[in-house]
């Protein structure tokens, strides 16, 4: 019954254009920001697997533990917030077309950025980083634009996918 | 290839009961967050179209207006958040097994929440509350609680799908 | 002396019909926000008093440990807000004539919330609740909607004041 | 009803020291970060009487005009949040006892923030200004400190209330 | 006599290894965030002087102007804290010795990015955007990563300053 | 070669005029709220320090300790944000050739914003209030405002930089 009304709606109102712009329309959408955010989760577990490894912490080190989850915990956040943006405001039909696994792909990714946040486990922060990574690869590729992976020039050192912008 | 590699985390990990789990794990999850929210957007372009109507607006009704559409982008931004966390923290295997619409749904909420940000339209907003009032009802339905249809108790004066507690 | 000033400015002002409009004017005002924060305040307390049953925590229970802490303390603020925004942009001369209790039981609200972030306890976190309450009863009889109590349908099963909309 | 299970509550609790304490406990209050938004309002306002004196408003003017309406519109949300902070937090039974002005007071400054943010009007900037600073006498007198009035030593050159610290 | 005391705790603190670190310490810096603000804002200005080649604006296209305006303003705020967070945590002594500009150049970041904020003006983004990618040489030369200059993938397809990460 | 460019920019667009304004332009610029901040790092590191008193701290002191490192992070942020956008926006090329030592404090209030986050260490959040201090001495020479060193009236009960404002 309530679909009967939307699609009412939608023959009177006609968005076919409208529908293929982005929210503002038309902001500079870049996975770069969600990748970074992956980064610093693995850089933060490996921090706190330090304090881990050492038999019991001074209260100066119980400081120094909390702010790292404080972090861990708002690059989840922020990792969630830069995918569903670029989903919710770019991906569209055309790319839903093209590449029929990504609600898929971007429910994973919200589920494993509750992973990530949830354990100082550097697993979890390694398959979150894939799936962000995937998402990255297809993103540019929708846009025609080739990727390649490479290690990121600071620690974790990990591989990302970045676009090949040298031609 | 990417797939692989998490192919094998996946082996290796066996999160199968963790994912059952949500984000803190346990939140208490509400759709009328969501809901809440779209009903102020719709009262917002119903005052401005009160000031549409008027031939041309004082630099004091200019400043109105734009109070309006900055409360009605901040609610379009909030719809957004309310329902993908929702959807990116509660809603799991089973829920998708039993309403494979969802993550349509909740794609399409999106796109609808940029056009009730992006145009001034009465329509575009009752869309977006369509949309948001049948995800209340598939999330009430997951839990098992009936709901009922009832026109909000505040202007704009729209129908809300509510949880029925009164047994 | 400095009330003398605000007495003449009044008179040369004249912003009766103005002040009994609220802030946007007119945004869509509802204590449930307030309410589904002092739930969850609960559920951390839950939470937490299940870590507190255990004989001591790895780390990784810290982890959770702090994120709880986190949720409660933002709730706690969370409600402060809510019940603060409704007090000073709805609630004008006419509400206060009606229930005078109203400035106490708001200013008791934010001493509780303080109570309720300030310690892991279920009783302070639950005379929160009622507080909450009986400003959600006092603000649907202010707009003339008869409410009733009912468990709320997710954890922590406590008892809400909620509007009856189903006549 | 609701309030026969607080007073249970009341009598199993026995908070009497706690009550007495601040939110964290024992934050470091101060109104003028209140004072310092009141003027920012005002100098917001004159800045915009300086565009209404103009016939008409170019795209960049408007743009102008946006922006000082933004910021006294996040002033006057700062004036609320510092006012109703120190209310929540350190007004306890002692200050009201000594001032039973207070709640009215609060509330007053609610209600003329709101018609700061609602208009561009110095009179109703100015009656928000004489409002906290009654509020920061109020707060300084509970301390046992000594104020004296000056004008602010910057733009818009108002009449602040500020602690005698000079002995 | 300020700087005795602060002369005097130096001595008698010895922070020199902690001094070498960052503020968690060792977040994961990278410029290309305030690189895409910078992007977003020329985007912006592009859209905005679409708006004002039109003679007159419908409220419609006043509501997307402002919203228009208001992310050019975003993305200011945003730049500046980008910038500033890698310049307080990541730039230190060695740093200042290689590139004595630095405290110059992020300074005139700061002036250009209100410049960007304060005009409709392609030329004011832009020698943000120089000066940001100078930044960004700057940041990765210290580094000793090499650089090179590409047309960034998405509109407004400007030179940026790139990591050379593929070897 | 980028500073080519920016050097043909500067030539083109002669902003001389606008450089000497303020963001906004012209919003009320104060030291006072980056001193309180710093006040407050001090009040709650006095407060962990009872806690590091105590032979071992229970779950609900724990949660205590957890809120007094909160706030001390995030008055760490509050004093680098309120110094760098003084810095940004009201410092200018008159202010430096004043006070060339300028760049270089403000630099170092903000590495030493980073010891106080790091570390629970009165010394630490005392270098920080000297700088704080002497930013603020050098803010009202600037403006040709006398200042005096007064005990804040509350607890740390610090010494801090006033302007004399009774004269």
């Amino acid at each position: 019954m309530l679909y009967d009304i939307i699609a009412k709606f939608d023959k009177k109102l006609h968005f076919p254009v409208v529908m293929a712009h982005c929210d503002i329309p038309c902001i500079v959408y870049d996975p770069i920001g969600a990748q970074i955010s992956v980064l610093t989760i693995i850089r933060m577990v490996d921090l706190l697997n330090e304090l881990k490894a050492k038999p019991s912490l001074t209260l100066d080190e119980q400081a120094e533990f909390l702010r790292l989850v404080n972090q861990k915990e708002n690059h989840g956040i922020k990792v969630k917030e830069e995918i569903s943006v670029i989903w919710g405001d770019y991906i569209k039909a055309p790319q839903l077309a093209q590449y029929p696994e990504l609600h898929e792909l971007v429910h994973n990714i919200m589920l494993a950025s509750s992973q990530a946040k949830q354990h100082i486990s550097r697993e979890a922060a390694q398959i979150l980083l894939q799936q962000v990574n995937r998402f990255a690869e297809i993103f540019w590729a929708t846009k025609q634009i080739a990727t390649f992976s490479a290690i990121c020039p600071y620690p974790p050192e990990e591989s990302l996918i970045y676009p090949n912008l040298q031609g």
